[in-house]
């Protein structure tokens, strides 16, 4: 508590409409006649046309694939020849190809999204060639209109719901001590989660309603509005190495390393780790690293939430080549050093699926956080 | 709660540079040799110098009067010719005189803020003109970059102190059920009446430690950029008549309403007296309007917090005037329909300074909030 605070903050400018059974009104008040590239997926693509009905699309591109290969974003950019206005209908690949369309082109996006990735809400971007995704943020990529209908997401099914509405939440709790924290987008993260941990069992009591539904489509865009903010941590570093190096699928791994990467920092991170009690388990104030780790695993047992790497397709071999990986790329800002005994034991009890335990012992030279 | 979650929401850009002792080279970094106009208060000239000491000023004005009267404007304007730049070091009537030159000329603001008064993350303008303010919402005068420095506030004497962070904690209070409110800017405004209600009992112990200061000048900005976005309610109505027919000073006013409106108001809003109850007192979950009201009443006798309209000039008299404008005035967003015996005896409490109640008995026809 003694130290000065001191941020850099810079809010970029976005308009929301929320509302179910709204996305259609909404769109066509947006698109205003000018000439829309529609980027769907195949999921996507009927809800979409009927979206789109009277609208004037100029090209459909449906040929959206995860993580934006170079060959998709060449195609996509030769469809928006013509095209004044770019809608993305889908989840965070369509809404990835969109923004490798606007990062060369500075054509403006709106975005509908069908899931809880929170694309739709930042300015980064990314491109694979060779194996190989290179991100990158640009104000361009940002789409300038994020329409969201929970109707639209009634569709997905409640293991999609909730492994993506976690990987919502990991954008949230991430948020707390990333590397430009800072007390607004702390504000949007704490409300984010706060949504999420109230709208993710709702969705799981009662998928086919909108209650759930909204408050989790609200939080995943606090959540990852907060998280673009402040950037990338501990926990997405390991879990893009799980992605990229051993193609582990995105939300589930993102919901299964969360609460192992929360009980290592919480300790080091105890304003954080309030923080995240005091959004869970509102009226609680958590003084403790074991609070905060106790509170989520508490959600994930009324979500039966992805808890195992292992059953998501790591090998057990692969956890010391995914430990060396994920070691290199600790970021410095992290509240709390992290060593390869440490790296591997977390990596391992996610793989296991272990109940996680707040590492509540420091060691000299841990950079606390609070 | 069974109302749908309907809304728009439109986040302006906006640069946030916060620290304490770094506004010279925050200031240096923004004017990048750009031909500055330098809009001052009498009360910041001297720091305002002191700032700008390293940048190319081609004009400093100083006749800031509150409100904004139009001469002052005409005058700020013409001194403009030539800037590229407007840097305004102040309160809000430094603010908003170089909002007024920015409405018509589109010169972009760096704001200097030396009090909790928010003006500099609004786009809202004022210009007085016969007795009369005219005001509007403008994406010209909204700041591009804020500099937050703790430090220039450290001069702020405990009392203007106290007033100015209460009035922004109305900004706060009030976003909760303003005509605009979503869950976007409801997040920044419990953030920013957290850190208010940490801070000012931190800045009346210590007025010279910038511990407090920081995060009152946070929570202040934070307030106003939610209410801003939620717009106007029935607290400001009620304040504008007071400021504007009676002359009552702007943020003692502010102080002193607040717990009636909230009194009055928190009964038909149970979910934004639960938020306030929540930011004010952490780890408590109040489910009474009761509980808000207290926990504003609480914070209020820590500050020895204006509290009597009678003692900031309001005659008797005129409680019977001042109620039938502030009628007039009432939002058709309030949580609860206010009648003419409300109001009167709203006005009458907050003239004598009367300890608040909540209001428990909403009659027919009110318009509950959740």
């Amino acid at each position: 508590m003694s130290g000065r605070l001191v941020f850099e903050h810079a809010t970029p400018a976005q308009r929301v409409l929320f509302g179910a059974g709204m996305a259609a009104a909404h769109l066509a008040e947006e698109v205003r006649g000018r000439d829309v590239l529609a980027v769907v997926t195949a999921r996507s693509a009927a809800v979409a046309r009927h979206l789109l009905g009277d609208v004037p699309v100029v090209a459909w591109f449906d040929e959206v694939a995860e993580h934006v290969p170079v060959a998709t974003a060449a195609r996509a950019r030769a469809a928006a020849v013509g095209a004044e206005l770019l809608v993305a209908v889908g989840g965070g690949s369509a809404i990835g190809v969109a923004k490798a369309v606007a990062l060369t082109t500075g054509l403006p996006i709106v975005a509908v999204p069908t899931t809880y990735a929170g694309s739709e809400a930042t300015d980064v971007w990314g491109v694979t060639e060779g194996g190989v995704k290179r991100t990158g943020t640009d104000s361009r990529v940002l789409p300038g209109t994020v329409i969201y209908d929970p109707e639209l997401t009634l569709s997905l099914p409640v293991g999609l719901s909730v492994a993506s509405g976690l990987n919502a939440l990991a954008h949230g709790v991430e948020t707390l001590w990333g590397p430009r924290a800072d007390p607004i987008n702390a504000a949007l993260a704490v409300e984010g989660i706060r949504l999420l941990g109230e709208g993710l069992p709702e969705v799981v009591r009662d998928p086919a309603g909108l209650r759930g539904r909204e408050q989790v489509l609200c939080g995943a865009h606090l959540a990852a509005a907060a998280f673009a903010s402040a950037g990338t941590g501990l926990h997405h570093r390991i879990c893009h190495v799980l992605g990229g190096r051993f193609g582990l699928p995105h939300a589930p791994t993102h919901a299964a390393v969360l609460p192992h990467v929360l009980a290592f920092n919480a300790p080091a991170a105890p304003k954080a780790a309030g923080r995240v009690v005091a959004a869970l388990r509102p009226g609680v104030t958590g003084s403790q690293a074991g609070d905060a780790v106790a509170a989520l695993a508490g959600l994930y047992a009324r979500l039966d939430a992805p808890r195992a790497l292992r059953d998501l397709g790591l090998a057990e071999d692969d956890l010391e080549e995914a430990a060396r990986l994920a070691l290199a790329a600790v970021p410095p800002s992290n509240p709390r050093g992290v060593g390869p005994a440490d790296m591997l034991r977390l990596l391992r009890a996610a793989w296991a699926g272990d109940a996680p335990q707040a590492d509540e012992t420091p060691r000299v030279g841990d950079a606390p956080q609070g």
